[in-house]
């Protein structure tokens, strides 16, 4: 049988998908997507970090003919260990890769299937982050794409597709502003775990929604939108919307403005970054009212409040392995944070000194930033005599 | 000297711009938009109604190869009387019709244009409301292509270029709500026409501004948009959004929304009308900043208290003569009301009389709509005993 296919979408067969990081938010998600989408796409691979029995009800109800668990709890016929995200990233049956690995595990993969033609869907952001131009250099002499899961991202992806470069102004990424956004500076400094994984507007997973709170995740946005959009940083802007509703903003050069909205739902950036540039029905996000979503507010990002951002995005600028060593502090100061072995304010110092000492390491080859990414750990991990 | 063209713009020599209604509030931006744009457009033919000095003044900074006014005040070389649009509006050295006549009268031009394969901006919606299958055949049969310069529809435009019509699930437009937004029917009862002539965020003509206050403007639109983008009538809404700052919204397929917003200047659509689908650097349009902008908000419409807005949308999904019958009916009252002869909540009366009258008169042929048009302007004349 030839499945129906929506407009546009050239291959009569159903798209193979290998889904990284299954098991967690977005990779959930995107399982519900693929679900109501089964006459487009069929579930290649998937792969799972250590939820061994979720994964074992995912491959019941998806049949994938690949599956690999990185730690713990394998199963007969799984493969076992960090390698099998390449593995599925790589396999000739898979057409798109969802990468939904957290942090800087996802690199490899990320790398592997850009070499071998294949679209990238993003939602791993540190793998651009740490890494921005040999992905994007793996993307080119390999023929693959990326587009990107990330919801601001996807909404600016969806305001210029079709578009020339060089008709963009700039790009206004919507920040909700976390769950500490009207907090003073003395309140933050009493700031708790259970308030920093309070988010208002997105449920996700916990490392991220602590990015959320000390504005890291923003940082980090503004790196992925200069080497997903080739824009120059001063082309790249942040403003708080606390709804959550307009996802992201492009200006053109004749000063016209599109935005992409919605209510808060992954669903959508997922099953985009799927079929773009196309569109396909989809009963996953609930009817746009833009009645019942009012008033839309704005607000200027509080970059003294949080030092994080201004740190990321300096790092950025910077270039070289500063993205990485930016990226793996703050992956490390969270960790901490998570574990409750230090503050909330303890996440900028660490990566403040985590940059003063190891942003200026040499080269950007994959071993440099690999070295960084450890060192910049290691770092953190000592500042804090854990 | 060949001018330095704009990306994706294919004709190196600079593309010919009549503009029909030159004096008018947008024939005298779209000017001001000419004018910064001289190195990729050139001014090939103006006609104005009787303004003859203002003419005369554009005539001098433009230097036009032709000018027509359609009354009084002709100057040697000028052509004079009605014939003069279609004369504008198919020269060979046209490339680009600017529409800007204010109602019925720009239909002519606007065929003819269409049948000789130009473009035409259309800012005078009345063509594609009495007349849109008219209209709508003439440009497919003579490969002309329409491209509206109204916010609402340009914003409309901008959001599905590139993309397929089977990916519309729906437009969403954008509605000030005019001076009377928030007055209650008793109020309504006692409004003046300097109330009606004071719109809260465009400056626009006397006509326009009474249609933005008794909503028949937001009706014509709806019908404007059914014929340009081919949608149904079930499948356009209208949103009040006091601000006008978000000019129109396009729900996908997929629940995705995509929005044009800009601060309020006709500046922008007419440029974009001209060089659409390509979008060339500008300085006419203030840069965008959302916190200023801040909050935008969102209303039903009060379709109870606006009952020129039900019945052209009604005389829309009614077809045939029905959409002229409405349009006229609308402008003979309007004409009543701006000369102080009839009061604002006639408008409405007199159209729902008119329809009622005529809206079954038989046929949409040219002949069957200009009857139906000139009986509709005497049925209201007739109404108010004038």
């Amino acid at each position: 049988m030839v499945a129906h296919v929506g407009p546009g979408m050239t291959d009569p067969e159903r798209r193979g998908v290998a889904v990284l990081g299954s098991t967690g938010s977005i990779g959930t998600a995107a399982l519900r997507v693929l679900d109501r989408q089964r006459s487009r796409f069929r579930v290649a691979a998937l792969t799972a970090f250590n939820n061994a029995d979720l994964l074992e009800e995912q491959v019941a109800q998806f049949s994938p003919s690949f599956v690999g668990i990185v730690k713990n709890g394998s199963r007969d016929a799984w493969r076992a260990g960090g390698q099998c995200l390449v593995e599925a990233a790589t396999r000739d049956d898979v057409d798109v890769v969802l990468n939904a690995v957290v942090g800087a595990a996802g690199l490899e993969a990320t790398l592997a299937a850009l070499s071998r033609g294949k679209r990238v869907a993003l939602a791993n952001k540190e793998t651009l982050v740490m890494a921005g131009g040999l992905v994007t250099e793996a993307c080119r002499s390999g023929g693959g794409e990326i587009v990107p899961v990330d919801s601001e991202h996807s909404a600016i992806l969806q305001c210029i597709t079709g578009r020339p470069g060089v008709e963009i102004q700039r790009i206004i990424i919507t920040a909700s502003g976390g769950p500490f956004r009207q907090w003073s500076a003395e309140q933050l400094e009493q700031a708790t775990l259970d308030d920093a994984l309070r988010h208002p507007t997105w449920r996700m997973g916990r490392k991220i929604t602590v990015d959320s709170a000390t504005l890291a995740n923003k940082a980090l946005e503004v790196i992925e939108a200069h080497y997903l959009f080739n824009l120059p940083y001063d082309r790249i802007e942040v403003v708080v919307h606390p709804q959550s509703v307009v996802h992201s903003l492009v200006e053109f050069v004749d000063g016209s403005v599109l935005a992409q909205l919605g209510v808060p739902s992954m669903e959508l950036p997922i099953l985009y970054a799927l079929t773009h540039p196309d569109r396909v029905p989809d009963s996953g996000v609930p009817r746009f009212d833009p009645v019942s979503l009012s008033p839309l507010t704005f607000e200027p990002l509080r970059t003294e409040q949080f030092p994080a951002f201004a740190l990321g995005v300096a790092a950025g600028r910077r270039g070289g392995v500063a993205p990485a060593v930016f990226n793996a502090s703050n992956e490390a100061a969270v960790a901490l944070f998570l574990d409750g072995r230090i503050r909330f304010g303890d996440i900028g110092v660490a990566i403040a000194n985590a940059i003063d000492a190891l942003a200026d390491l040499p080269g950007d080859t994959r071993d440099s930033i690999l070295r960084a990414d450890s060192a910049a750990r290691r770092h953190v991990q000592e500042q804090f005599g854990c």
